[in-house]
């Protein structure tokens, strides 16, 4: 196992992106330099970096890589350029809606930035770092808006990876743990290991160790016996995609979690940034759900762990009716559906300090 | 993967019990020789023989190779060593009754054949022949009684293995399916892998595709989104003890699977010969949940896939309360609780056939 490393999971250094390869966690903390948009649309695919948030961020910086891959001569190759890379960055990954609320963006303040494509470009990496550092303080204030509702509850149970591993701050639902833990407030976590990536037993458990943190990793499976043994004070979970009446798109095993809390009286959470709503999409049935290779379920490590040519099944997210869920932990609030008129996610005074 | 085969999954072959070590599936199938008390036991505890009828038959036989160890050379010697048999035998694994039944019955059998040890052991081994007899029996009549029950249904959800490799017979739930692929009517199963020893994955998935019956593999979190989806008919699954008032201890995961079956509004049943139902208990909180090593969560194949040191929750099992089951299947018809009088699951007159 790793030691302990301040590595952020996505950053902008020297003209290129620097990422965690979380593949390889919790065995190795390899730093991985993206130089082409090709290598950051196979990173953000192949699960390297991960997380609405972090693809968020890695999307829009690999909009910047490929504008100075594109050296486009004019304004309008620029804009050409940018729209083509838009397209193919958004369809790296159709779930989480992070990623195509940055590249867009990207793509529309560097459009507006005049006619010179140098300037262009100076304007989308300053739109991609702007977009970075908001999620670092949405992530800051979705802690203190989790910790400030969850005041006595130090029993939490999770799902996936949602901490700074998945975000360009401490994380979304995580952020709340990390919250707590800073404040000198006691806080204990159950992970669901969340197969078959095993986001939960690599990265969840890795990191909360890593920042001292009491974590219990469980299979899935066991979710629903532990939320009814009664040792769970809350699910706190993050989100992929959220629709403007509540139903929200996140890793597969979320919804019978939900269920699960709820036979057990048990409060369920979704935290998230505002830049994970979509009130574009007015319910959950609208949300495309992205299906992943059988070879994620039947092997593992190179060795198959079922008959090699047996059908799979592999939905990588599942929705969860708003009607299951107690709130949604947001960085402007703690909300409830329908989410018609948010409150602005950017504060750009902030952002800028 | 192994080929097709018809080794049983236990069987008395020339005083030692056979059985297939269901840990080397799918890779390979190899045929244990258990000629000792402790190899019985063993083989037991680490699941190279698994499954709750199968355990049952296991333990039955091993009082015999126990008896032949322990060379009794009276009648009092013989009971006691029957008693601490039956004792060491039951403490194998403690959540399927059908263990403890099973070694009571020929511990009973044998004490009261006479005062001849030998003849003691003729009786024992002839119980633990009928105990194997019956389950097989129970086991077609629980695929007609499913059979009929299900008629029209031909996509079932099911979860761990319940087959002939759980079974001295087809199976309990897959034996349902399978007197379906008999009567030649259509039938198709998604499985769940069942994390942690993916009993799913690498026993189900392959004795079906081994029997030619279509079978899709899921990731046990995927089953909500599979039953909310509307592609499944019914959720059959074995048990591992049945309480009085029908709160039924089965695999980890077989509680949200459940929950998500009621919440589709998708008939959910156990299927499970008579020797499951434990009507001593009354409830399902009375059920001991056997608790397994840190390790089958944190490590595949010998491989870490968490941090090796993090804390793990285990169950084996789980308690379904029986108000979300729609019936119980078993070898004297579909049943509903409570379970005062069950009809006798025992029929000398067909046992002896």
């Amino acid at each position: 196992m790793t030691a302990a490393v301040q590595s952020p999971s996505v950053a902008w250094a020297d003209g290129a992106i620097e990422i965690i390869d979380q593949t390889r966690l919790p065995h190795e903390l390899v730093v991985v330099r993206l130089d082409t948009v090709e290598a950051a649309i196979d990173a953000i695919r192949r699960l390297a970096v991960r997380g609405a948030p972090a693809i968020g961020v890695c999307g829009a910086l690999a909009m910047v890589v490929g504008l100075d891959e594109a050296r486009a001569g004019s304004r309008d190759a620029a804009r050409a350029a940018l729209e083509d890379l838009a397209a193919r960055i958004d369809a790296a990954r159709p779930t989480a809606v992070n990623l195509g609320y940055a590249v867009s963006r990207v793509c529309d303040a560097a459009a507006a930035a005049g006619n010179d494509p140098a300037e262009m470009r100076e304007r989308a990496l300053a739109e991609a770092l702007t977009i970075l550092e908001e999620d670092r303080l949405a992530c800051e204030r979705i802690g203190e808006q989790g910790r400030a509702e969850l005041a006595g509850t130090d029993v939490i149970l999770t799902h996936c990876n949602t901490g700074r591993l998945a975000t360009a701050g401490w994380g979304t639902a995580l952020g709340v743990v990390y919250a707590k833990a800073a404040a000198g407030e006691p806080v204990r976590v159950f992970a669901c290991e969340a197969r078959p990536l095993l986001q939960g037993a690599r990265l969840t458990a890795w990191e909360l160790m890593d920042a001292g943190i009491d974590v219990t990793l469980i299979p899935d499976s066991a979710a629903a016996a532990l939320l009814h043994s009664g040792r769970i004070g809350a699910v706190i979970v993050g989100a992929d995609r959220i629709a403007a009446n509540g139903d929200t798109a996140n890793k597969i095993g979320t919804f019978p979690l939900a269920l699960a809390a709820k036979a057990a009286g048990v409060p369920f959470y979704f935290a998230a940034p505002t830049s994970t709503f979509d009130l574009a999409t007015p319910e959950g049935d609208a949300i495309v759900i992205e299906e992943r290779s059988a070879d994620e379920v039947r092997s593992h490590a190179g060795r198959y762990v079922a008959p090699s040519g047996v059908k799979v099944w592999n939905p990588a997210f599942d929705v969860t009716p708003h009607s299951l869920v107690t709130a949604w932990i947001t960085d402007v609030g703690v909300l409830q559906p329908p989410f018609g008129s948010l409150p602005s996610a950017r504060a750009p005074s902030e952002v800028s300090a």
